[in-house]
């Protein structure tokens, strides 16, 4: 943690790295690395593999996204690994809690306290539903940044997402308005968008020129990585958190697992940036 | 918990005790009754605060509904006081965690694992923005109930649930979708919708007639009790999931905090059937 503007930690750890590589760590106890299989309790086991990502691919990532749901399924044991894991990742790479949580009033101010302050969090993804006044505990902090979904990556994301408000779809107008509460609230607000839809990212990127994006949807979930890149990133070619997990992180289970999760961030990492070059 | 239909096991415990009342379990450190405040550890302080407020209302809550973001305030000591609260709620009064989660694909699979089999919550709140296939894994069990947020209760909750979608705000979209949901799944969907907006409950009720509606937004936020029991009960004046937190748990701080309790859930349940009987 730092008490630096989030955006500039953010690009600072793109840039030193060159990669906007984020490693999620979605841990699923059944596709566990045949060398950790035998650890007893669920809360080691999930720190070790945590530990073992993070350490091969700490020089490769700009950030690291563990998704909430994954260590809740585990209840209290869940947690206490999400607490021991925070500390393990580098102290210059940002840590993105992925919750998708929003609530109101004196609730987002205690999910805000857990999440920045308890887990030591820097960044966190948020629902828009409720509007404004439910994110206020979240981005009325410049050292931490959030980002609300937009349009995500699942193939149901338009039941909601698309309905057609006054002539734009509805996730059009959720990146505007994230953009018109960006001028509001010191924290740097972002948007989630699934590397599913190029098209509808590029449309983001043209109304929301300066705000960060969360990109899901890479990999396994085999979204257009160039369509997507070459449609994010911002001017500078920054401002796009690509983000695999399971390609990554499950690249092998055998003994080599280190070194294959390494080698996927790389290939990303590399794919990535030979898409911004052109 | 029991593996009877969630829809029975909401009805039997309204009918049962004669109650819509669901007290709202979300503890703030600052304001614990000063009995309890030589507590060392917090996750005792939590567990022995829900303690006597179940144990002050279990004659006449039809539901019990700690909110997930009270407790993940506290990190793991939280999630752990959150485990072993959930045994402390009588065997016929449903469980409901209010979490406003969703999610994705395995990601959503890990969070119903967490909060049905980990913590062992018969229901939880959910956020529609994902749309239906991110709901699958909680919406394909009978014996478990969503209540999927409609029209939530704070001052913002317009910025988008009001936004015009071919004539219609886009929460009465979420209703209508609601419905249409429910015909294809197993489970009990509901919805949250806030007191503090009686004339849009009347329309949602009128267009989802069987679907249980979650009602926060009465005491500390002062809706119109007469207006929302009024608009939302069903036809057989049930399926009203009345919520109050901080009036009732936070009655007195004083040592009459347990008796203070049972009798603002009396005078609220008292008040709610006066109103379901004209």
């Amino acid at each position: 943690m730092s008490a630096d503007r989030w955006s500039d930690r953010l690009r600072s750890s793109m840039t030193t790295r060159d990669s906007l590589v984020c490693v999620g760590i979605d841990p699923d106890l059944t596709r566990m690395p045949a060398p950790l299989q035998a650890t007893d309790d669920v809360e080691s086991l999930l720190v070790r593999f945590a530990a073992g990502i993070i350490d091969a691919t700490a020089d490769i990532a700009c950030a690291y996204k563990p998704n909430l749901g994954f260590f809740l399924a585990h209840g209290a044991a869940g947690i206490r690994a999400l607490e021991r894991i925070r500390p393990l990742i580098p102290s210059t790479t940002p840590a993105i809690l992925d919750a998708k949580i929003g609530d109101i009033g004196t609730t987002a101010a205690a999910y805000a306290r857990g999440v920045y302050d308890t887990m030591g969090y820097d960044a966190v993804t948020l629902s828009p539903y409720l509007g404004e006044d439910a994110l206020v505990p979240f981005i009325s902090r410049a050292d931490r940044g959030v980002f609300i979904l937009c349009k995500t990556s699942n193939p149901g994301s338009g039941d909601l997402q698309d309905l057609d408000v006054a002539g734009q779809p509805l996730y059009r107008v959720v990146a505007d308005t994230i953009r018109d509460w960006s001028t509001r609230h010191p924290a740097t607000l972002g948007m989630v968008v699934g590397a599913t839809y190029p098209e509808q990212l590029a449309a983001i990127r043209v109304a929301c020129p300066d705000q960060p994006i969360l990109l899901p949807g890479v990999g396994a979930q085999a979204g257009d990585l160039a369509a997507a890149v070459r449609s994010g990133v911002d001017a500078h070619g920054l401002g796009l958190v690509v983000t695999s997990s399971r390609a990554i992180i499950y690249a092998s289970s055998g003994d080599d697992w280190m070194d294959a999760a390494r080698a996927a961030a790389i290939d990303l990492r590399d794919a990535v940036n030979a898409i911004r070059a052109n």
